[in-house]
């Protein structure tokens, strides 16, 4: 694996990394694979030390005198970002420093009225994480094609923005720019819009029967896999971007009751066309969410192969797809339960799923659609 | 393919299936694999016409006079089912009649009213489905290694059952029996509540910019899935299952509200707890749905493996998986709109992980967690 180089100038480092958690942790070994001095600091001896230890760099404690990073990546929990950005722009006057928080506009406002020089300061938000949390679960590979938003502050210098941008590319992120508001108005709406919903249905499975469980299909398992996200890193997210997502909730709400009026007079006049309607809308939205490759979800074509659940079964469709030189675009596993048989279906460009249909037929596969 | 045959008895046919729709149409073909002698029906001559076409059956209009199906199944949208199965009852004296709409209890209710022969009459829902429509869309495996759920009159006879149980084996199906009272609020829980929340979330992206939708991340696209469902069927099943939905969206309601004021009042006092408790209480029912083969999610190890997206890439990774002997329980393609490269996470049997990981990592591949 090479990470992406689209000729941008690398982070000569050093870059120290205070926080080392997940994501801390997994900048330190992105940055490693560079060959670049990586330092690292946490509040808490043993995640740093395990950092250091899975290769994420070496501990700041045993740094030497006068140690001056070229840049200082704030990935402490969202809370303590900004205390934690001022004290660096504070302790390390000749660094760079970006905070990698999920939201930004609390941050920026708190960092404005501490009075801390925002020249060397750009606010980051790389769009990448796991169910998983703790220097453990990190992966060198984390950010590889995941979008890396930058918020600059007006203030901030051409150096400052250069030196944020080099992390992301050094780590093989894609960057994109926005402001602090536009930022939190997004990921209000396709983050913590999806992950409250995701954990408001979630909870409700907490007394259903085992029995009603055991028929859940791949809707439920869809709805609900986010759900299984860390509380405490949440509670910091929603608490930080509280307004932007109750102003949409709000909107939920008002739909909601709408469907519950609806529900509790099925049969009145105006019922059904509700229904319809809120259907309808859902459709029309879902069909806006950009597929692979920025293309729209319906650019691809789809067929559905008959799988028996055996080692190496759906490795031998998967190599005769490649034999017959057509690129998979994406895969997904539909199973029950239980049971030795399951579908995939793949995604495929449309000029050549009928010439894969044939030629996966002539091999002796069941394609059911 | 080999059907699973668990040593039931087949249907000797012949079968009229009322209904040529995607699942009407579905289970024709499926029981012409058998060689089922199936009839089809259906008000629309086109829908009827194609799903002849495409292999699900003679048509009943063309049939020998007297004709008399040992089975009739009711694939009629829900609105209607009732009418069709009292229908059938009167005009097949001699068959069984199974209806498989989504929703139970209404369609019972309905018949009991009607006055007719229940001895003859078992409902039926194959937990199955698509999110195309029409006979087009229709594939012979659509119940393989599905739920099928039986809810028996207490009139019904043995002979009923058992044909009806017939019909869910011959397709494939896993069959499970309950009440329809029993029934309806499982699939309001498991089925009905995740649709219609995914639609309210799908139906705020209506008017989100398209900068920031190109941000989606899996987990956005995980909540919205389902949303591209058909409306005018969902339109029917909640219709009919208005009040059991509803009952839990009263809870939804009540979770939504307390949200929406601790996120109008961040900074008081509890705000944190109660973000911690939505969030946990999210944690706690996600864990309770059963993964593959009915497992605990938990019970399955994963690891990541980095991927590019070239033709036959993930082909290689499965086919030296499938060599290594180890059997790949689940698989999810993890990517990013316009980029090259891709993670695989892949879940095995836990005491096979390390091993896998090890004879991966020897044969090159990047193993990212």
């Amino acid at each position: 694996m090479t990470a992406v180089d689209n000729g941008h100038t690398h982070l000569r480092g050093p870059v120290l990394v205070i926080g080392t958690g997940l994501l801390g942790a997994s900048i330190g070994l992105g940055l490693r694979r560079w060959g670049i001095d990586t330092v690292l600091s946490d509040p808490s001896p043993s995640a740093e030390a395990v950092a250091r230890d899975i290769g994420a760099g070496r501990l700041l404690r045993d740094a030497e005198p006068g140690f001056a990073p070229e840049l200082v990546v704030s990935a402490a929990p969202p809370d303590v970002t900004a205390d934690v950005v001022a004290g660096a722009l504070t302790d390390y006057p000749a660094a760079v420093v970006v905070d990698i928080a999920s939201v930004k506009a609390s941050v920026a406002a708190d960092l404005a009225t501490s009075g801390a020089d925002l020249s060397r300061y750009v606010g980051t938000h790389p769009m990448a994480g796991r169910e998983k949390t703790g220097p453990v679960a990190a992966r060198a590979e984390l950010f590889t094609s995941m979008p890396w938003v930058l918020c600059a502050p007006e203030a901030a210098t051409g150096t400052a923005v250069k030196t944020a941008q080099a992390l992301a590319l050094d780590l093989g992120a894609v960057v994109s720019r926005m402001s602090v508001e536009e930022h939190d108005q997004t990921v209000a709406m396709i983050s913590h819009l999806p992950q409250v919903v995701s954990s408001l249905v979630a909870s409700r499975l907490q007394s259903t029967a085992p029995q009603a469980l055991s028929l859940s299909g791949q809707g439920l398992r869809d709805v609900t896999r986010i759900a299984a996200s860390d509380p405490s890193m949440w509670v910091q997210i929603l608490g930080a971007n509280a307004s932007r997502v109750v102003d949409i909730l709000y909107g939920v709400r008002e739909d909601l009751n709408r469907l519950i009026n609806t529900l509790e007079h099925p049969r009145a006049d105006g019922a059904r066309l509700d229904l319809a309607q809120l259907m309808s809308e859902g459709n029309a939205g879902q069909a806006r969410i950009p597929g692979k490759h920025g293309a729209p979800p319906k650019a691809f074509a789809e067929l559905t192969v008959l799988v028996d659940d055996i080692p190496g079964q759906i490795a031998k469709l998967l190599t005769e797809i490649g034999t017959i030189g057509v690129n998979l675009e994406d895969l997904r596993l539909d199973h029950s339960p239980g049971q030795p048989v399951g579908l995939a279906e793949i995604s495929v460009v449309p000029n050549r799923r009928t010439e894969l249909i044939e030629a996966l037929t002539e091999r002796g596969w069941k394609v059911v659609s």
